[in-house]
C-alpha cells in the first residue's frame, strides 16, 4: 500500500508481511481513508487465515478482534473483515483471499461508478469545495468525492476546486492538494478557518465530502471539520453532498448518536513532519509548551444539513425510506 | 515590544529606531493584535515627528501615509495615528510623544474595564472558547477577550478555556495558550476544525473573541474564523461576544461591506515554524508542493449573531442606536 504519511513528500510503498503489520498500518494511518482501511481490514482478514497454518479458530476470532479495534469509527472496516470472515470460516484461506481482492475490486469500481454520477453536479466554472482525502488515496482506485472531481476533470469541464486544509493531520493540504497537483486539476488549499469568509463571498458553488459511517437515518461521520462545514453551507445555501458507497452505510445503526467517534493522540495538534528548503525533513512543535489539545478525529452530520448522498447507485435524498431503499432493490 | 513571531518557543523584546522600523513591525506581524498594532502606530507616529528635525510637513504626511498603509483591517492603528497626527502637527513632538503614552496607557485601562465588565460572564464550572489571540500580547496589557478571563482567574473562579488553535499563523495554540500556560488557567487546544463537535457535545458554554473593527452597526472584523464560530455558536445556542475598546470602533463605517480584508501571503499556510526535539528551529513545507493556498487574515461577522460587545464602558447589544450612544453619553 501507498504510505500515506510520507506524502506529500516521498512516495513510497509499504509492504506487510502479516495481519498484525497490517493492522499497525491502519492504527498509524499508513493507510487511510473510508475505503482503503475497508480493503487494508479485508487483507488483513485473509492474512489471518494464511498464517493460521494450524487451523486454530481462537487464533481467528483473536485476529477478527484485533484487525476490528485498529479504527472505530469507519464502517468500510468492519464490512470488509465480516465479508472475508465468513468466507474463509466457510470455504477456508484461498476463498477469503478471492473475497478480499474482490472488495478491493469493488471499492474501485463503486469509487468509478459514484464519480460518474457525481460528476453532473460540476459544470464549466463551478467552484467545488472539498475537506479530507476522499481520493484515489483513501480509496483502492478513484476515491468517492474526489472521484467525481476526477471525472469531471476527464470529461474536459473547466472548474475549480477548494481543498480544505483539515487540520490537524492535513490530509487535505497534504493528500488532496497532491493528487490535484498530479491530475494538473486547478485548486487552492483554504485554511480551515476560511470556509464562512469563501462562502460569504459566493466563492462556492457547491461542495463534496466522504464519509466513514453513515446511519441508517443518513446521519454521517466523516472527518473533523465535515460537521462545521455542512453548518455554514446551510448557511449560505450552498448545496451540501457526501460521496459514499453502500459499504459505508451501516443499517444497524439508527442514527449518528450511536456511531463512535475516534479519539487520537493529541501529539498530531502539536507536532507537524514536513521538509525544509534543504529537503531535510524535521519534526517540530507548533504549539505552546506545557498545552495539552484536544483530538477527536471525527464528527457527524446530521441528515438535514446534507442535499444528498451520492452512491454507485446514483444520488439519493438522505431519508430513512431513500436508504432502506438501496439495500432492497435490486 | 515583545517579538510575538518568536513566541511561545523564545521570549524576546525587539527594539525599533525609527519609524520605519515600527511599520516593519507591524507589517510582518512582530507586533500584532488589534491594540498593540495601534499603540506601535501611535508610537510609530510620534517617532515620525522625533526623526522631522527640519519640521518637514511632507516628511510627516508620507510617514502618516507609511504607518497607515501597514496593515489594512486594525481600527485602532488609523484611530491612534490620527489622534498622534493631529496633536504633533498643533503642539510639536513632546505633544505627540506624550499622546501616544496616554493611548498605550488608555489601552491597558480599558483592557482591564473590559475584563471587569466581562468576567460576570464566566461562572464556575464555565467553558468559554475563544478564537486566536486577544491577550495582554494584542494589547499594551491585559488584552481584550483574555482579559476577561485573566480577571476571572483572578477572582479565584474555577473554569476552563478552549483555545482555537486559529489557523494558519496558529495564535490561539501559540499566543493565548501561552498566556494561559504561564497564568496557569486550564485550558485546551481546539483544532479549528473541532468547534462544531465540541459545541454539539455541550462542551461550550461561552464564546468571547477580539475584534479589528467594529462598524456603525456592530458588524465586527476579527480574525478569520470567527465569522464561521459565530455561525455554529447561534446554531448551537453559545451566546458569542465581542471584547473590544471604543477606539476599535468605526463610526465612518456604516456596515461590514465596507471593512477592507487583508489578503496576506500564501505562504504562511505552507509553512510553519518551530523547534524539534533538541530545541533547534526549523522552517517547514506543510502543504503539497506546487498547491497554492489562499490567506484571507480576517472576516466579518454580522451584528446579528454577536449577543454583545463587551467595551470598557459595559456591555451593549450590537445595535446601532446602542453603539451611537456609546460615544454621545458620558
Amino acid at each position: 500500500m501507498v504510505e500515506q504519511n510520507a506524502l506529500p513528500f516521498r512516495f513510497s510503498i509499504y509492504e506487510s508481511k502479516n495481519y498484525l503489520e497490517t493492522c499497525e498500518a491502519i492504527t498509524t494511518m499508513i493507510v487511510r481513508g473510508a475505503g482503503a482501511i475497508g480493503s487494508a481490514g479485508a487483507f488483513a482478514m485473509a492474512q489471518a487465515f494464511m498464517e493460521n497454518s494450524t487451523n486454530d479458530s481462537a487464533f481467528i476470532e483473536q485476529a477478527k478482534k484485533t484487525i476490528a479495534n485498529t479504527r472505530p469509527t469507519a464502517q468500510n472496516l468492519f464490512y470488509a473483515i465480516n465479508r472475508v470472515y465468513k468466507v474463509g470460516v466457510a470455504e477456508g484461506v484461498e476463498s477469503a483471499i478471492a473475497e478480499a481482492q474482490a472488495i478491493a475490486e469493488e471499492n474501485m469500481e463503486e469509487g468509478r461508478q459514484i464519480g460518474l454520477f457525481g460528476r453532473e453536479l460540476i459544470h464549466d466554472g463551478t467552484h467545488v469545495m472539498t475537506h479530507c482525502n476522499a481520493g484515489w488515496l483513501g480509496f483502492v482506485d478513484y476515491g468517492t468525492a474526489v472521484s467525481v472531481i476526477h471525472l469531471a476533470h476527464e470529461q474536459g469541464k473547466k472548474f475549480f476546486v477548494w481543498a480544505d486544509e483539515t487540520r490537524p493531520r492535513s490530509q487535505g493540504a497534504r493528500l488532496t492538494a497532491w493528487e490535484l497537483v498530479n491530475a494538473g486539476i486547478d485548486h487552492a488549499i483554504v485554511p480551515d478557518n476560511a470556509g464562512a469568509w469563501l462562502m460569504s463571498q459566493g466563492k462556492v458553488d457547491l461542495m463534496i465530502v466522504g464519509a466513514d459511517r453513515i446511519a441508517a437515518n443518513g446521519d454521517t461521520a466523516n472527518k473533523i471539520g465535515t460537521f462545521e462545514k455542512a453548518i455554514i453551507a446551510k448557511t449560505f445555501g450552498v448545496p451540501f453532498y457526501i460521496a459514499a458507497p453502500l459499504s459505508t452505510f451501516d443499517m444497524q445503526c439508527p442514527d449518528g448518536k450511536n456511531i463512535p467517534i475516534e479519539q487520537r493522540s493529541e501529539d498530531e495538534v502539536h507536532y507537524q513532519t514536513g521538509p525544509d528548503k534543504a529537503g531535510t525533513m524535521h519534526t517540530i512543535r507548533v504549539t505552546a509548551p506545557g498545552s495539552s489539545a484536544i483530538n477527536p478525529a471525527f464528527d457527524v452530520t446530521p441528515a438535514s444539513y446534507i442535499t444528498g448522498i451520492i452512491t454507485e447507485k446514483g444520488i439519493i435524498e438522505p431519508t430513512c425510506e431513500n436508504i432502506k431503499a438501496l439495500f432492497t432493490e435490486k
